[in-house]
């Protein structure tokens, strides 16, 4: 099938998968037929309000200059067919303050991907995957040489960073900005006032729990912050140490099984604010937020978890034995070594997780000044789906134009 | 009165402005009465959670070593009484697994700071102050220069930025560079993929409707990211075009209004994901969330609001009515004059404002290419906040220093 020449208001291709071959313009919507036989709905405002042509969108940055607050409630489709290119074209009444009756074409494949069906919600819908130490036996582990080299070995390892929340990357170079390297190739470097780049290794004077040789229990990084950094990446650089095994927990499996077998700590957990604060001499970042956020559906968002780094809980005097009881329930299943995945990280290894979804912990290890040296930082969840979204982006832009290229009309 | 020595848990000092004159140990509680007459109870978990001694906190990062999951659930005091010092001195009962009994030393100071009586926790609340365009006229306004060089003017910047979500800096130099130095004052910049520091003006290949002549919508800056930056900072370093006025918001008393006027709008809003989406030929970043995001208890968080970053609704077929309702109910006040705040950013100015309350548009301005030229940068509002309690930090040291200096036994 040759490719529509419709705009689109995004940089993105959209194979067209499903021609559009029926449509019928209701009240309050416009139906359509595809190809394979499903039928999609869209509202009026919603096709008016995601008209791609050149007055509505900035072509140069595929912004939105149309803004929806300036046509009438009542704004509804005159007419809707579809055009010799394949597209869904769609007349507005001109009760709008629209100086001309108004035009738009959508076309069919960015028509299909963002249709609100159930049928394609669903397909777009994905399931959370949560694992413990026995489906999850290591972390999904991968070549540092071919992810610094290709994006699809780039990709299957963002997929399994973003399924999983837990990854290990081998034979990234034994030096101190190499894992500054690995994270560029998924995006921006999250400073925090620990710099862009900071070292994990025992120290005579430190500043935190992690560079001293203490066991450190189950924690996210940073839950004194109001953004608690979405990945975090540790290099091992050296390790002659004994003892000092890396642990990881999915902290949504251990909320899973909250919500089902403990509801109402499960309650207390979701909804009542903790306090969260660092200790330093030059700098006091503070923060409250229950220890599990959902989204306003309950599903997941994150964990906020660090024992040594809460500050005094704060709230009402009839709460507080509820809240020690969820607390202390939630770091029982963190020390549940069933729940565990435990492992030795080596030099040239790095691990990456989801620094709000895995909790992780440090075995205690033998002190020997600077023999087990650790290299880290940051980034986000959100520049890890951007360079997901891209490689995607960039197959598509394949698929087109190889179906162009092989289009009798190509 | 003379200054306890006792421990904190913390590095920050805790003046005592009321003794402790009484104490009572109650099965899961221990009362304490103060000397201004106030009545605090602590039960014994939280008691023992918060014991500052060198074997629960490591004296050199004030960083937790105890873990609440190793004492047994009917921990509890044995004897509570205040020291020489003024401190509240508790005996725990042995059924622990700590080897010895363990005894706990609370600074009264410090005590009283973390009480959790209904009253002294009504003495921490802050009230949330919203505004519109006849109660703020214009923008709290301040130096500069005496911001660079004086940490008491540092603050009352930083408490007029935190209370108003919008303030203006004048006298700052014409430079590139300055407003990395007015923003180090407060901490860490946020960098993105803009860059750390990026330029407002029209170019002739924009890849934002920010780099057109246009018009820009009320809007935060980033509602395609999961984490929208905290605080926004333009400085104005060339203005010589006619238009181009500075418009600013107050979400939140947008969010009040259509939390009284129109619930069920109000609901929508709060409740159901948005998308969110940037247009970029480099990166894709996107995310869902309503435009009004609450916290647990319902107070608000922060506003996701920009209309050319939206991408197309993704609801149910039965909501999506609903939902653009809603939106235009919120856009119709964000362009109602009366809640507006409207002035001219002259150069040597920055306006600083919380980027996820204050929603700042744009009117359109002549296009004299690069005639209209500012500067930009982003923080974070923990970094404002640890930069204003470590001035409180610094002031209560200087309390404290003077008390122990005039006490008879200084």
């Amino acid at each position: 099938m040759a490719e529509s020449t419709a705009l689109t208001p995004d940089f993105d291709s959209h194979p067209i998968e499903h021609a559009l071959v029926a449509t019928e313009v209701a009240p309050a919507w416009i139906e359509v037929v595809w190809s394979d036989g499903r039928t999609s709905r869209f509202h009026h405002l919603w096709l008016r309000d995601n008209c791609p042509c050149e007055r509505c969108v900035h072509q140069g940055t595929k912004e939105q200059m149309f803004e929806l607050v300036t046509v009438s409630e009542d704004l509804h489709a005159t007419a809707a067919e579809i055009d010799a290119t394949g597209s869904l074209s769609v007349s507005w009444s001109t009760d709008s303050p629209d100086i001309a009756p108004h035009l738009s074409t959508f076309h069919a494949g960015w028509l299909r991907r963002h249709a609100y069906d159930d049928e394609t919600r669903r397909d777009r819908h994905r399931t959370l995957q949560t694992w413990d130490g026995q489906s999850l036996r290591e972390p999904p582990t991968f070549d540092g040489r071919a992810i610094m080299a290709d994006d699809d070995a780039l990709y299957d390892w963002l997929v399994a960073l973003d399924t999983f929340g837990v990854s290990r990357v081998q034979h990234v170079p034994c030096e101190v900005d190499a894992i500054a390297d690995l994270v560029g190739r998924i995006g921006i470097v999250r400073e925090t006032n620990f710099g862009l780049l900071w070292d994990v290794k025992s120290e005579p004077n430190p500043i935190s729990n992690a560079n001293t040789s203490l066991p450190l229990p189950p924690h996210v990084d940073l839950p004194t912050r109001e953004y608690q950094p979405g990945l975090q990446f540790l290099h091992c650089i050296l390790n002659e140490t004994s003892g000092g095994e890396n642990i990881l927990v999915d902290g949504f499996r251990i909320a899973e099984l909250i919500r089902e077998q403990h509801p109402a700590d499960y309650e207390v957990l979701t909804t009542v604010p903790f306090e969260w604060a660092n200790r330093s001499r030059t700098s006091d970042y503070r923060w409250s937020s229950p220890l599990i956020v959902t989204e306003t559906d309950g599903s997941l968002r994150e964990m906020r978890v660090g024992n040594w780094l809460r500050a005094p809980l704060d709230v009402s005097f009839d709460m507080v034995e509820a809240c020690y009881r969820a607390y202390r329930r939630l770091f029982e299943l963190t020390y549940r070594t069933d729940l565990q995945l435990r492992f030795r990280l080596e030099p040239g290894e790095v691990m990456a997780f989801d620094n709000r979804r895995a909790l992780h912990a440090r075995g205690e290890f033998t002190d020997m000044s600077g023999r087990r040296f650790l290299r880290g930082c940051y980034s986000e969840r959100d520049e890890l789906r951007s360079r997901m979204r891209m490689i995607e982006r960039a197959r598509r832009e394949r698929q087109v134009a190889t179906t162009i290229a092989s289009s009798p009309r190509g």
